[in-house]
């Protein structure tokens, strides 16, 4: 059985766990989901390999290295999905991980540094509506106050679903590994995007992760009726919205080459109806980028816009930032060693921003940290149609099994 | 006891039936409509009316001519509301006509014409999806098999709603008048809009009532990741359905000196998320004008915005016309003789036309009619805030009073 064979076979496994009928539905501390974790770590241990579980209930598989006392080399991703989600999100980079394993193992490689996998929990912010807790348990990011009583969409804290994994919300902190010396983590993971497709790239090298500002705007007008109330008698609150919706697209577009998006996701106009002018609409706004400056130039426009439409328009508008995160810049160090592999496996390469949020950007907390993507078809993700080509994750996989043959040589310093 | 205590008292008797806590909430052929409905007719009972109910739940309230064999002189509007509705809408109709019987009874008043009052079965949508039931049944307007199957929000069918009120629906035919000559109908009617209020004006002479065109929009993009989809590699349903919203009103305002009017009261982002680009968006789109070309002008315009839309955004649109109705044009006749009644009392009156549906609209099938608008305060309506003077109804009972004391006179010819 040659490695692409025995991959594929791998990565079927783990999509058999599934509660969905559309897609793959995997939630965090679900009863497939961790069907699917101990499964995972026994194929771990049937490869040799050191393993545990957190407090957090993310799964550490060690290989030994030949020099004692060396910090080890990660690779890792996630195995938790959204609902109806894809085959590949996380997967990939987890499988990828395994089947680097298990070609050391079947060359008889030996390391200097100890290697790791890691299976992080709970990086889908579909069940509690924060995302990467199991990284963010690691890097001592975990805020136990304030995660506790979040709760998923049946009720249920996020204490009582991890002590129904047997694991105890209490101990997370003993997650942490902040005092421990990491030389490196690497996740391999599908780009969620359209940017490799259309460039027709095989690798992404991440230069950093973007973060989100988000907000929440609400719009109030008058609710009238939409028969009897003249064109110029109205405060329509949705005509707001429009205005804004389309002001922050063409913003964002100007600030296109910092990798600058904002999007408005989610519309709410409240008792829509047919015959009724809307009075009242809540719009939740997503602006991220790499640069904050960039980021900061469209949330400024944002701003004079809403100002400009509160004068012409007569509507009352009150904006509400529910979140700021931090842009991440991922170690250019370790890109320069992922570019001259490219280079030399002659693998038509991009550098480009992560849009999207992943469990890399809390690991950087802790060490130097690479993110590599791979080509989503369509640039679908978060969908059951999300789909990457078996020979691109197998492009992937290469890339990673060298990168980290590369870094877990002793002689290969990182600042 | 004065006419404007003894309305008052009237008024407030009907708006005891009500079983909401917001608002009014007294629905069509629930159990709070039917006692209010039964209630009026022991009122006017007290009157020395005769009385009936035909088949669809109309209340027809006669008091005899002095001639025999005319025909019959109708005021009349409703007794249900919407969900959380007002106190007004329809209510001030129905309590005028009957205040209008007291005086003639109380002045010892006799007409050459029988003079009625109706008070209309289900007037609002907010029951079945459709309005002014009982006026379609007294027009012979009523789609029997299309209505059969109409369901409220509890799943009980039309058929169902009308048999626990000891209606029949299969003999609903019988509700027509077609066959009868009537002389004319006078409906007051609180205007749900803020002209009269913004201009100054106590009364609206009602010309025309303006008939929707209504569609359903979908807009179809692809749903992506708000985070790793570049601006320029987006189709943002969202987006086109803002820009539709703005090219509307944009026309809507240009043809503003017809009355006409557009709205887009409902939008709905399928499967919307803040850190998703919308992929799938529907509206519902609501157009009126008592001008069919002006409407029409407002519809074509309304497509070439979805063709550039479709072409510049690489959008699937499809629209569907859900319901086209005809405007509707009141009595010119009828509207000189109130106006030359205004004048005389000196009030100040504007010539209009209803951007929403009466039974009035129905009644034209059957005879020469007549609509009159008392100011709505803020333009409120359809809302528990709903408001009108009292010293305005009295105006329009006054009005509405010398209206049908004109046309009950057997002098009074109508074409």
């Amino acid at each position: 059985m040659n490695s692409k064979e025995r991959y594929q076979i791998l990565f079927n496994k783990i999509n058999q766990y599934n509660s969905g009928e559309k897609g793959i539905t995997r939630i965090a501390y679900s009863k497939e989901e961790q069907s699917c974790t101990y499964n995972f770590m026994r194929m771990c241990k049937a490869e040799g390999l050191h393993i545990r579980m957190d407090q957090c209930g993310n799964v550490i598989a060690r290989r030994g290295g030949s020099i004692k006392g060396l910090p080890p080399v990660i690779m890792g991703s996630h195995l938790d999905t959204v609902y109806q989600g894809g085959k590949y999100d996380g997967v990939v980079g987890v499988t990828a991980a395994l089947e680097v394993m298990k070609r050391l193992n079947e060359k008889g490689i030996k390391t200097d540094h100890p290697i790791e996998i890691i299976s992080f929990a709970c990086e889908e912010s579909a069940r509690f509506g924060v995302s990467t807790i199991g990284s963010k348990a690691m890097a001592g990011l975990f805020d136990k106050e304030k995660y506790r009583f979040l709760k998923d969409r049946d009720g249920i804290p996020m204490d009582k679903a991890l002590s129904l994994c047997a694991l105890d919300f209490n101990s997370i902190d003993q997650a942490s590994r902040v005092n421990e010396k990491i030389k490196a983590f690497f996740e391999l993971h599908v780009e969620q995007g359209p940017v490799l497709i259309n460039k027709e790239k095989k690798v992404g090298i991440v230069t950093g992760i973007a973060a989100p500002v988000r907000l929440i705007i609400k719009i109030s007008g008058t609710a009238s009726h939409s028969g009897s109330t003249p064109m110029n008698m109205r405060k329509d609150a949705f005509l707001g919205a429009s205005e804004i919706a389309l002001a922050l697209e063409k913003v964002a577009i100007k600030e296109q080459h910092y990798g600058t998006v904002a999007t408005v996701g989610v519309v709410d106009i409240h008792s829509g109806a047919m015959n009724v002018v809307p009075g009242e609409v809540e719009i939740k706004v997503d602006i991220r980028s790499t640069s904050l400056s960039s980021r900061q130039r469209v949330l400024d426009h944002l701003y004079q816009t809403i100002q400009t439409i509160r004068r012409n328009r007569k509507l009352k508008i009150m904006s509400n930032e529910i979140s700021v995160e931090e842009p991440v810049l991922l170690s250019t160090e370790i890109n320069d060693v992922i570019q001259s592999i490219c280079e030399r496996k002659n693998l038509p390469y991009n550098f480009m921003p992560s849009g999207a949020g992943h469990d890399a950007m809390n690991m950087r907390k802790l060490c130097p940290t690479g993110l590599i993507f791979v080509p989503s078809v369509d640039g679908l993700s978060h969908h059951p149609d999300e789909y990457t080509e078996l020979d691109d994750i197998l492009i992937g996989i290469d890339l990673l099994e060298e990168t980290i043959l590369h870094f877990a040589k002793n002689n290969t310093k990182l600042a």
